[in-house]
């Protein structure tokens, strides 16, 4: 989607990738097949760009700063990219600049796990430090003589302990920076997940506009304190009580953003490139409030009922295999005209 | 635009063209370098894909005729490309079926040409009968005394003589139908050419609803005639007094409709791969009135301006040249709600 994006704006892409048959390269005048650490292709996907930017965040930190040293421009920067790939580091991030999260703790060992049961009280959730995303690398504690093994089913060390948020609602922002500094967001998405998998986002959230207005501010903070360039997404636990905690963060294009691709004269992923290209920032604006559900695995085989349905627009996105669980497109249901000004 | 359509529903794309660097073939899974009488190259199209269509009226009829000979499904079929070819069949057919167009003569000789413009009047318009589009390859012929001289510049012969058409207005009907014979129809734009090249596209044209209904029976008379699959974009002189004449069609999406890109959920691209797809046909209702412009050779160049204003939609078609006239992108103003509830 971002391939398609920048061609719409008459760049050409290239794409460096592991996958030898893979969705992007079928929309992209140059594709690396190659592992994101091989040095002749980053060399020569340097040479052939102009910007460099990256749409899965386990892309390694040290790639990005290679790339750079190899005289390609990146955005997002790899500062973003580190921080977001070590739980322990973004959260201490967040706290840092002064936005909340859910309480954790470092756990590198048994004891540390105790410990943290202790302080963040029980059940919490043990999860890897490091990778795991849609629900894959987590386990909830219940008491400390679950510790061990659920340490042990983590691989041993290197995780982090996070305290049960007892939220009303997910909801995130979509929101870019570009080189210049300029910010926007588009409206709170509200999310539902399903086995940690993004099932369903709304627009607009059911929140008041105070809890926005907070969403965003926070979303500011942050890629102010990243220096940030491009897309990002920010998930947040709405308390219910006018806190938000921040979930977590994506240095990219997010899954609960895809409604903009049809809500949105400018969707998430043509700001990215703008951001990147350092063009102009597009209006946020929704013209319809919007329904993003994504279809997992064999779901996908609803295509042709999806298709006839006049106000749902789909998104198939040419994966070969519809493994139970992945995600194999998505359709956006539009439900009127968006209710508010909406945007930041 | 097709490519890209087509990459969102899911479907990869092979792109023939004897192009080398072309840009479909930059979003395209696919392509083959060949001119359109390659039969080794057709083989191979015929071989890659489930459905061909074509983007470009003057690909030989035989060529899409070969295709379907090789047992390769191609929409439109290869009698809309051989009618809208030949601008005295066009215009035949268009007769021969109650639509009016502007009075004709064939012309192979200047007997001929002094013959039509004794019935039609002087001045009239001296065309090719094949080739030509965006102005070329035509010529006004004022006097008798010219017509020798204006034969000869077209070739001698093989040319049709057209009566001036006393038009208020340009407009032009994209429609679309499937192979079910489910029809469909966008509002009627209005349309400024320039020098023959289309300088500005209006919707909603300024004309009352029973016009609209008149061009869009119109339209779907000459689909069913032709049993057409696909888009297609028909263009007319309203003569305003309720009368209204086809000029020309093009069996493809059509420049008159790129308004749809950015006013409409289903453009005509997404459309015409929906039609040759044997998908339902999606919406064909604008949320917003639209103004597109066409930016051609050295305009390109304003495309930082245009990309900072806020409801104007780029498209650049990354062509490498921006040779004098040539359409390099367009632009897409979005001017509000749409007025009516529009759409067949």
């Amino acid at each position: 989607m971002l391939a398609l994006a920048a061609a719409r704006l008459g760049f050409d892409v290239a794409i460096l990738t592991p996958e030898a048959d893979s969705p992007a390269s079928r929309v992209a005048a140059h594709t690396l097949v190659a592992n994101y650490g091989d040095e002749q292709a980053l060399a020569e996907l340097a040479k052939l760009c102009a910007v460099v930017t990256f749409e899965f965040e386990n892309v390694p930190a040290a790639v990005v700063a290679g790339l750079q040293a190899a005289g390609a421009e990146v955005a997002p920067g790899p500062k973003a990219l580190a921080i977001a790939q070590d739980r322990v580091l973004e959260k201490s991030f967040l706290n840092q600049i002064g936005v909340p999260t859910v309480g954790f703790h470092q756990v590198d060992t048994v004891a540390d796990l105790t410990a943290g049961l202790d302080l963040l009280g029980a059940p919490a959730l043990l999860k890897t430090r490091r990778q795991g995303y849609d629900g894959k690398g987590q386990v909830w504690v219940r008491t400390v003589s679950e510790a061990e093994a659920a340490l042990e089913s983590l691989g041993g060390g290197d995780c982090i302990l996070e305290a049960r948020a007892a939220f009303v609602r997910e909801v995130s922002v979509i929101a870019v920076r570009n080189r210049s500094g300029a910010f926007a967001a588009y409206p709170l998405a509200e999310n539902v997940h399903e086995n940690g998998v993004l099932r369903v986002s709304t627009v607009p959230a059911n929140v008041p506009p105070e809890t926005e207005t907070a969403a965003f501010a926070m979303a500011r903070k942050l890629v102010d304190g990243l220096d940030y360039v491009g897309v990002i997404g920010v998930e947040m636990f709405d308390m219910g009580d006018g806190r938000l905690w921040v979930n977590e963060f994506a240095p990219r294009v997010h899954n609960t953003g895809h409604w903009t691709l049809d809500a949105c004269q400018v969707d998430q992923f043509e700001q990215h490139i703008r951001a990147i290209a350092n063009w102009p920032l597009g209006p946020t604006t929704p013209f319809a409030a919007a329904e993003m559900t994504n279809l997992l695995g064999a779901e996908v085989e609803t295509w042709a009922e999806l298709a006839a349905e006049p106000d749902a627009r789909l998104w198939l996105y040419g994966k070969r295999d519809a493994k139970p669980g992945r995600k194999m497109g998505h359709v956006t249901r539009l439900k009127g005209r968006f209710p508010t000004t909406g945007g930041a």
